[in-house]
């Protein structure tokens, strides 16, 4: 048996950084930067006025100034001529400043007759000048990798920036295995069930940035599971659900081993999530989860996402933790580390009372994994303790 | 002057659910559910194996007992015979129980011998089976709304639900306007600048849910901007950035008021982005965003998100706020409501010096609107304080 932190360990030695890719901007959201990106122009590119207002020389500011308007300077459309003493330009927000100018009276300070103004209300001692560059030079730089927020969108097509080099999405093949598996909207047998992982691993790995290849579903026999490795083909990840355990029918670790897989099996200290299947299968990574519903769930977060995001490029980490404090006792937990469903409200965390790995109605209703770390003592109501938002 | 909670009523008023329709489960993550959905079967359908074992009568189960094997029941396959006193069927987890026995001893504490079966370690008292409909029964149901995640995906699977009633994506029309604006790649004049907020908008709005139609910036004409609002036709929101101000340069007011627009225009006691447009075109809701970059995306989360929200069914609220601690001090804020550009950290927050609503760099580099009510005062740092996470 080998610890949580031990197999995340050996799957991160299976993967590395995807290649890079470039997308236009508009698609650029939620992808990962893979290299850094540099301003082609300083922001703004003029000195610019942050109000609706006059631009004047700053020295003869003061209240009861009185000006003639020569002109006026939008957006896009510049003063051409030079602001002289006892001259203002009618300016507006995000316009150039004309020059000779460096202060903007703001409207609400004038009072204007005909092409005259006149300072009626303290100016105050802010410019309201933007200077050229403030925002960002050209040649300034955005680092990869990062996580593109809708913020560095609007910063880099300020930039000027049009297309991005983000890592290319990682593809995951998702294989169910099992006879008593059948599709949803099928019609199930006695003894069948449907397959549900699938669904929610596909979800899961989409959300984190995956291409997700769902595969038709294996039988329990070689044939079967051959087929659907084959399948998988041009796949950057396999990822099987079933037939992972030491059970008499757990084909997939045989077949994957017959196919070359250099195929390493874990027993990991948790609970739920027990076994664990993982190897290269030529040039595609391969990770074996176990069967049982909220189990395969559960090596969601606390391998399959850490893999992904080290195929993203951004770092071989163990998956995020928030701390709270608990609502109610947890009794003391066994030699595994424990992921108990639990539900984070108001700033603190109740675990469900049933913790059966079959349970996707407990697992629905979380939206937290509280950690337990092997041998954690029972904790009481109001004691610090750390989850898996889910 | 209103204050931002008035201006977000007075936004609801214009919006309401949209339609429901039907998209394949695979499809649905992330989606709104727009109607109760109910599970088709029980789950797990018959009562099954927890556990690796022998199923047998609870009540021939002791230390030192012996059984013999009369056959197997695997996932998919059930044993079709009667378990009889003294006999056990070899089971595999998820597997149906067979008729007749009620407990399974987990294969770690049974010897065998050949057809023979010893119970060798103390056998404990948990039975190892999971009753028929334990997770969930023929009829239960999952609410709506919601907004189905992985799990919510997973346990619908398992109900043999194949498709999901959502609610439609709002179409969310984006519209630029002004004579300094070009397109990001495009090689801008001496006096323009690169439309960034509409790229920044689209990505926060689709990150909603909302499906994003970027229109031709529109120049500063009453026909360019006419124009626009036509190529807006079908659209759920129309979005205009820019030209809400009250400068002489302002139009969007001006044509949508021609056409047939019933027109408000709100000053909203907000820092950045105090000039807010909205009304009703015909089918479609309208927003109308100050064109400074800050000040547009601030109010992205504050006023187009909780409208896209409420179009997708989910209420109408306010963003959703979270509590922590001041790590620097900041100085008392004036009669408008602050959002404030901010950092946190290690669980503690930091305000930018520069809150300029022209810096976009800032806001990229913050993950954190911290909100500031009007006329707070001064805060120093370990004082507990919201923030809007972005």
């Amino acid at each position: 048996m080998i610890t949580v932190e031990e197999a995340r360990a050996r799957l991160f030695e299976l993967v590395s950084p995807l290649p890079v890719e470039e997308v236009p901007l508009a698609q650029g959201a939620g992808r990962v930067l893979a290299r850094d990106v540099t301003a082609r122009r300083d922001q703004p590119p003029f000195a610019a006025s942050a109000m609706d207002g006059y631009a004047v020389k700053a020295d003869e500011v003061q209240l009861h100034a009185m000006f003639k308007v020569i002109g006026e300077s939008a957006a896009g459309h510049r003063f051409d001529g030079a602001v002289g003493a006892g001259q203002a330009v009618r300016i507006f927000t995000g316009a150039p400043m004309p020059e000779g100018a460096d202060f903007v009276v703001i409207q609400e300070n004038v009072d204007r007759r005909g092409d005259l103004i006149t300072i009626a209300e303290e100016p105050g001692g802010n410019s309201n000048v933007r200077p050229a560059g403030v925002d960002f030079r050209d040649g300034s730089t955005i680092a990869a990798p990062r996580v593109l927020a809708a913020a560095d969108i609007a910063l880099l097509a300020a930039m000027n920036v049009d297309s991005v080099p983000v890592v290319r999405r990682p593809v995951v093949a998702l294989i169910s295995t099992g006879d008593e598996l059948v599709m949803p909207g099928e019609d199930p047998g006695p003894d069948q069930i449907i397959a549900s992982n699938a669904f929610g691993l596909k979800a899961l790995a989409e959300q984190a940035g995956a291409e997700v290849r769902m595969l038709p579903i294996a039988r329990d026999t070689e044939a079967s599971i051959r087929a659907a490795f084959e399948l998988a083909e041009g796949a950057d990840l396999v990822v099987t659900i079933g037939g992972a355990s030491v059970g008499d029918h757990d084909l997939v670790g045989k077949v994957a081993g017959d196919l070359g897989m250099e195929r390493s099996f874990y027993k990991v200290l948790m609970r739920p999530g027990k076994p664990l299947m993982a190897g290269r299968m030529g040039e595609a990574a391969m990770l074996g989860l176990p069967g049982n519903p909220v189990s395969a769930m559960v090596c969601g977060w606390v391998f399959l996402l850490p893999m992904l995001r080290a195929m993203l490029g951004l770092g071989k980490d163990a998956p995020q933790t928030r701390e709270t404090t608990l609502a109610a006792d947890v009794a003391a937990n066994g030699p595994r580390e424990h992921y108990m469903r639990a539900r984070v409200e108001d700033g603190r965390l109740t675990a469900f009372t049933d913790q059966d790995s079959s349970l996707l109605s407990v697992l629905a209703a979380a939206n937290a994994l509280l950690v337990r770390p092997p041998n954690d003592p029972a904790r009481g109501a109001g004691d610090t303790v750390r989850y898996i938002p889910i």
